[in-house]
């Protein structure tokens, strides 16, 4: 099972702002997109992890932005699991162009919590703790 | 009770795109925000309406742009009721900018119906026919 | 040269609100990404016919809702141009499930003007007038 | 002048997502419209700042989430600055209920620059050092 998922974006308008560049809280939805398909690359859909009361809201989050992304840009959200918690999971996300992956234009830490449809913690699912060790 | 209403937006950096004009899906969400500010003016918070099963989906929308809106405009919505069913209200809505009340940045048609939790039709909650007739 | 154009829409959380359905204004910007994705497949990405001072803002947009989508659903939008004008086109948008090709979602229409960077209207480029006719 | 600044923020159905809660991202957006209307309280409107060559780009921030809000939800957004730098300026933002101020829903801190529109570093305005001193 491979430790890391790649996630492909392109820039249109609606991403960008009148300062012609990604505006900046896009990249939290970018990098919440690249974790759900992660997880539905590994067989897990989250309307089904949804549908059996299982809940991944955000914690915590820390973004560091490098170099703005602008429109028709394409880029990759590269992920990795950096700690796996009993009831939470933390991700890196590195954001970079396509056309050259030593470029840099983000880069994000988020730590979510798996909670039921209470909001109480519930112990992350074992597909993701097979998938992340 | 006034036949009509009137709900001020300014627009910010997200509103826009890299053209530097409002993006034109957004004025579909300011047409939104200022029906649900006319209920809650009539007494009744969406999330109330919610809770009793008493939800609106928009049906049909028509929109015609004639100029655009930009970075720190301030703009008006006027709202009024051109249609009341007995399960939808069809709402039209003007922009204006707030400094030019005769401008004309956008103009829109909205038509919502008026359904339960299952989405079935309901009949339109008694509040907005004496509002609106 | 194909006559229409389908792209993909995968729904995320961010799509939808606390109705469980894609928020109705969504639309419009899939569409839009659609129109966007065909110039491209066709040649000419939209950066680089910005960067050449040609601009397609939306002119009108109709749109009628027929069922809602949700969190997960994969929906195709089938785009054709039903009108060619000297400095508009209209294009028709149909949406609908992946899994059930048969079903409707949602239509639209949107008519978009060709402008320059001044937003005075010109000539349609002949690579869309090429393409539709 | 006073060292703080309070923004309200309503939340509409396009804030929240299909797990009735306010999508993470969006807190980004709202601590952005708290910093903006601060300067224009302050005399200083986004768009004439932008006019003079003077952009804020965000390069770094974090947030923390306590509890979600949700549909109908009056939240005040609690803004003060942390740290005054030559060519970047440093805010914290606390959000918390309009009815319970000792509440807290999301707090965050965004670092951002002060740059031309070559995206050169240049000094902070004066009229922010003399409000934030």
């Amino acid at each position: 099972m491979s430790k890391h998922f790649v996630f492909p974006v392109k820039i249109f308008p609606d991403d960008t702002d009148c300062f012609e560049i990604v505006y900046h809280a896009n990249y939290l939805k970018y990098f919440s997109h690249a974790r759900i398909e992660w997880f539905a690359a590994l067989g897990h859909g989250l309307h089904d992890l949804k549908a059996k009361g299982i809940i991944f809201p955000v914690k915590h989050a820390d973004l560091e932005y490098f170099q703005p992304a602008r429109l028709g840009d394409e880029l990759e959200i590269l992920t990795t699991v950096t700690k796996l918690g009993r009831v939470s999971v933390t991700f890196s996300h590195k954001v970079r162009l396509a056309r050259d992956l030593d470029s840099i234009i983000c880069q994000g830490t988020v730590k979510i919590a798996c909670v039921d449809e209470q909001m109480r913690p519930r112990k992350v699912p074992e597909f993701l703790c097979q998938a992340f060790t």
